[in-house]
């Protein structure tokens, strides 16, 4: 007989029962086990408790009846108020982007320009020593209040937003403190000249905005109204949340498509068409208002806010014509680039753990750390522009040569006057000219060889130690810098064999550091052409996309798939790991689980409520309420606060449902936001009323989703994702034993937890 | 006490039984209701019984040995295949859209060149003969092929690809013949001057190229391969058949990204975040064969394959700058053209349901009906271009004016030399020239307002009674023709008001009906960028989408939901309906419940076979297999045919896990391509046979998903939906019942079927 048993199998033969104690256990509730992953996670640089979102349908009496009696009216006033918030985050959103935008062109532009004008005086000392100062007082500035403030708010924002969206809250991941740090942090620290990119922090920003938004109004404010209770759930918010990060994203690179799909791709973990639409929506609205402030600053009203404002690299003069030869030029590129992107993910892990142990020794050390980035940065930035060669002014030129105003790309720097210095024009600049500059194409402007690899090789550098300080950095600008100076550096070197221009071999490399590092595709190829607003690169573009991504792919994870990692925060993948395969959901149930009767002693309840931090308790029926002890349902934490707040005990252990049904209304008990809602503090109980006893039914989601003990962990991890859900109850095969086994969290689906109880499973990871 | 108890609801209160009989219904099974909802629906142009997939992971004790014993090499080949597959269905579906192209504009400009040339003599009859007999010929060519060999290949096909990717399945949506007949018919279809397009049979090709090969060979022809086998189950094929939808609108548009976002928005219910990155992959490969054989017909190889080959309408020259005046001229676009959408649906709806009782009468009604539209279309086509008047040919044209040869828009008609007909630039051309022509701006070609109101009207009517004849006809042409001339129309009439070019207005019109109608919103957008190459207008353009759309949606569904619901496919929505929050699970129910014992009798399983069309079957263990009644879990009907047919059986009621697992291997049990497997009819069980037990545990799916009886409906039907499911086991809430109430599957969720059994809920619709 060539089937082999299995240590945790049941198989029954000839009748006979095989050994299934090691699995089945008896009729005991497993309580050997203990979950020892950490429940809590570093949200930007700062470690914060975490906790799970649920999403599911909670079916008690008291919502059952909310439902029911809901009139058509109301789903209009839900449906219209979901598509105001929708409009609201692209207005509020569109307006963060343009006034990020407008400071830090005015904040940049002076400081360039105060340099600039030093320098064309021959006063280099005078000049490093403004550059650095301006530098070093923004950084502080950004830095203090990030470590001082919210230190949430250091980062690029992204992995949070998507561990939200996966179902991980904290309570500063979205709070106002952080929407108000990243908004200022990040105008700041792009002011500063760090190698840090807007475009993270302004998807955090616009989640952030969503989540204010989305919050049911304020009590403390007596901002409340009638209408907003409807978003007083999770499911609801989640929703908005995806709405601002794809609004973050059309807002930063005025790509309204790239953000939904920004969004849909890398962003949410659960999506639904219907989604599709209002985040659309939302991005359009973005992408009007944008327009209209563009159209106003037009007319020069907005200072120094000049064609650098809003991203956007035309790149549409440049011949786009590619033969077979070109794309072996391509897929080269694709690949290296893909080398490089993941060994970019790989210094960035490195580094990111290496100052969380700064980080983590108080805030002073978060701004000393930042001073040190911010130093080193203008050195290289002043310091680098000396070793390049002075080239003489190009004849006709539209612009003036050298450049005296601000947004001039032709820095004079060291230069005898009538030339000028390549070098200065990439470092000496905002990121975003630098961009545009490495985009043109050769007609327009020639770099040495010398001047990119310099270029690229210090750009890459400081965008990996940039990353992880405390200040909003976005990953998008340094990874698109690195990248386009290495596509224009490999465009030169190719020069004899490829029509090519170099201005589309640096977009291709941009592309390839992109795959390279974030692993995204479509949203990427989408964000790109709205950026360069050149549909016949298309085809060439997928190409080194998949390329540079598979490719890197090989070597380790995506960089936000990384950092979520790193922080700790516990992401559920969409797909199970193959090790889950060999397991059953009672396989890794962890205990001791805590039950409570239909009707409870209120003590009881106070002290379950202490000594554990479960979220979800289930509920069992015994008799005489019923036949046989019977699993009634799921009863939250949060909803158990709110009933012992009321007081609705009674002497005896009676039901009392509709006491309750009166007492309460359905919206008592609904969500509130992230960090507020009743705690166990706020609670009030005399010794008498500890004695007391409370009818739990009411309040018991009486259909938790459930699933048989020997289900395997594969299929019921794609249950508990699937449907999103915080708690699924295991219920026992057979029947005469308590009729649930445990309780399954995300906690239990993670790898640590698996392999912890499992080792010998580590061979099929 | 305002709390109102509900006839369907249970409540405890005070520890007394509420009147919980009526929804309980005591110990038995459910065997009062009777699901009457159709098992039949209409695919293509003819009624097909229908079957639901099952994207569910079973976990048999043969299925879990086979995952446990996969080695790492197995998974490699597995994910080697889905990607060297997801390449051959890019391949071939780019062949055939290129092949497609080059039959139409080899025949189309044939006979045009033939009819043109007799005009330009004067011979007005004999054009007409020509040109109305080449179509007739064409036509009857067509509809011959789609009403004898493939009838499910009429129409457009998106609705079929999305009702089964929805989970439902017919054997001759995606059969061979089906793919043989959409690629010669739609040349034929489209070549014979309907107004037709080649989306849609693009998109159907593409699924039906996916399915052949997710077959996993084919035993017949001895084409079978090891690898294969890992793509026999529905899951698989899922992902196959979605990138091949994408695939198709990618080769049809020549829009990879779009394809991509169609085949998100549109056709799939399901969608994960790793199928995003195959299905882009696939249209990439689409678009780089496309560019290969463009490059290759460009040196005059491909006979009359013109620049009217793959549709790409460049409409860069035209100024794309717009005031906020432009934009109410939009807006009024916009809401005009949602109107006009949703009363097209409207019409197609009505159209359709008055076909179907003609094609209903044998084939030769359905040539009959498809010779009559076609000599509608002649003279349509030939007739009303004499209502316009003559126009002076312009001088310094680059083009030669009248057209002599193929492929050119100034058609001479009646009118004398020097002068052109400018209604039969657009009537008297390809579709896609006549696009071609709407789309350019006013610089190069201007037409006049009757013209435009000519064809606008024409265009529209001949669009919708041509739907629905025996002959692929993709909807997308006809409703971008309709849109763009009323884009147009309106621009001309705005002329004083608005800056805004009459070919962007043509765009915008495209855009409004294609909104109003189709009722996408983002893959729309992204498709028509990539056919205009022109992300200028990607503001307005989503502007007018959203209000078309919004506009629309307030009087009738999508076209394609519409069709869907029409031809009577039971597809389940993302959402559940309000009245499902009124019921539980197991009001919906339908019985009778057939269960079989863990060991059964050859002869009971016959019989239930052979009196029910149910698939799964509730699997009982009683004893002395286990201490009391429970629910073992599920068996397919196709895994018990397989079993009969192996005929392991015994004389005694014993277990033989053991023997069945070694007789049989996990993939005899793997699913076969629609309309193969086991049948019935293929048993041979001899009456002594008939009295032998057979045990069902080694193929009893041990893991059902459950929910309670008492989750209401609303809650299920997510399950439901989410999870891909085919069976759901409904179990009763309290102890001491029968282990199973009923199956859901769904059929039960239609909404016919609920309201059938409780019309009161009609008024919560």
């Amino acid at each position: 007989m060539e089937y082999q048993r299995d240590e945790n199998d049941i198989e029954i033969e000839g009748g006979e029962m095989a050994d299934d104690k090691e699995f089945l256990r008896g009729p005991l509730l497993v309580r050997n086990r203990k979950n020892t992953t950490s429940q809590i996670a570093i949200v930007g640089a700062n470690s914060c408790p975490i906790e799970s979102l649920d999403y599911e349908i909670l079916e008690n009496e008291l919502f059952k009846q909310d439902w029911r009696s809901r009139k058509k009216v109301e789903i209009f006033q839900y449906v219209f108020l979901k598509w105001t918030l929708a409009l609201l985050i692209g207005l509020s959103t569109g307006l963060v982007a343009f006034l990020n935008n407008l400071g830090v062109e005015n904040i940049a532009g002076f400081k360039l320009l105060l340099t600039n004008n030093l320098m064309l005086k021959d006063k280099y000392y005078q000049a490093f020593a403004a550059f650095a100062g301006c530098n070093i007082v923004l950084a502080i500035a950004a830095a203090a209040l990030c470590a001082y403030i919210a230190p949430a708010a250091a980062g690029s924002g992204i992995p949070e937003v998507k561990a939200y969206l996966n179902g991980i809250d904290a309570p500063s991941i979205l709070a106002p403190a952080t929407l108000f740090v990243k908004i200022f942090g990040s105008i700041f620290g792009v002011g500063a000249g760090f190698v840090v990119g807007k475009e993270g922090p302004m998807v955090h920003t616009g989640a952030c905005i969503a989540n204010f938004l989305g919050q049911g109004g304020s009590r403390k404010y007596h901002l409340t109204w009638r209408w907003l209770r409807y978003f007083k759930n999770d499911r609801d918010r989640r929703d908005l949340v995806t709405c601002g990060a794809a609004a973050g994203v059309a807002a930063a690179f005025r790509a309204p498509v790239g953000g939904v799909l920004f969004a849909l791709e890398e962003a949410a973990s659960w999506w639904r068409s219907a989604l599709l639409w209002r985040t659309f929506f939302t991005t359009a609205v973005v992408a009007v208002v944008l327009r209209g402030f563009i159209e106003f600053c037009r007319s020069g009203k907005c200072g120094l806010f000049g064609k650098g404002g809003l991203i956007m690299f035309d790149v549409n003069s440049a011949n786009a014509n590619y033969s077979t030869l070109d794309l072996i030029a391509v897929i080269f590129l694709g690949v290296v680039g893909g080398i490089l992107g993941s060994f970019y993910n790989f210094c960035i892990d490195k580094v990111l753990r290496a100052y969380s142990i700064i980080n983590e020794k108080g805030p002073i050390f978060k701004v000393l750390l930042v001073m040190v980035i911010s130093l080193l940065t203008s050195c290289c930035s002043f310091g680098l522009p000396w070793l390049s060669q002075c080239i003489p002014c190009p004849p006709q030129l539209a612009e003036l040569c050298p450049t005296a105003g601000r947004s001039g790309n032709y820095k004079n720097f060291q230069c005898p006057p009538g030339h000028y210095n390549d070098l200065a024009s990439l470092f000496f600049n905002t990121n975003d000219d630098a961009i545009r500059n490495l985009l043109t194409s050769r007609v327009e402007k020639e770099f040495h060889i010398s001047t990119l690899l310099v270029f690229f090789v210090a750009i890459y550098w400081l965008g990996i130690v940039t990353y992880g300080t405390a200040v909003p950095s976005g990953l998008f600008i340094p990874v698109i810098l690195a990248g386009a100076s290495y596509g224009r550096l490999v465009g030169n070197m190719l020069d004899d064999l490829s029509d090519l221009d170099v201005g589309l071999f640096a977009l291709l490399g941009a592309a390839s550091f992109l795959g390279g590092t974030m692993r995204m595709t479509v949203s990427l190829c989408v964000i790109l052409l709205e950026l360069t607003n050149d549909l016949l690169m298309l085809p060439p573009m997928m190409l080194v996309l998949l390329i540079s991504k598979t490719v890197a792919d090989t070597f380790n994870k995506g960089v936000y798939d990384q950092i979520v990692k790193m922080k700790g925060l516990p992401y559920m993948e969409a797909h199970a790991e193959p090790y889950m395969r060999q397991l059953v959901a009672s396989d890794v149930v962890s205990g001791p689980l805590m039950t409570f009767s239909g009707v409870e002693k209120v003590g009881n309840i106070l002290y379950v409520l202490k000594v554990t931090g479960h979220n979800g308790f289930p509920v069992i029926d015994e008799p005489p309420y019923s036949e046989a002890p019977e699993l009634c349902g799921l009863v939250m934490r949060s909803h158990l606060l709110v009933l012992l707040k009321g007081k609705t005990f009674t002497k005896q252990k009676v039901m009392t449902g509709s006491m309750i049904v009166n007492r309460f209304r359905a919206h008592d008990f609904a969500k509130a936001g992230s960090g507020k809602g009743v705690k166990l503090e706020d609670l009030d109980i005399s010794e008498e009323e500890m004695e007391m006893y409370v009818d739990l039914h009411p309040i018991t989601n009486t259909s938790p989703y459930t699933v048989i003990e020997t289900m395997s962990l594969a299929k019921a991890a794609v249950l508990f994702r699937e449907l999103g859900l915080r708690h699924m109850c295991v219920v026992p095969k057979k029947t005469g034993r308590p009729p649930i086994v445990g309780i399954l969290t995300r906690h239990d689906f993670m790898p640590e937890h698996i392999l912890g109880l499992y080792p010998h499973l580590h061979h099929y990871e």
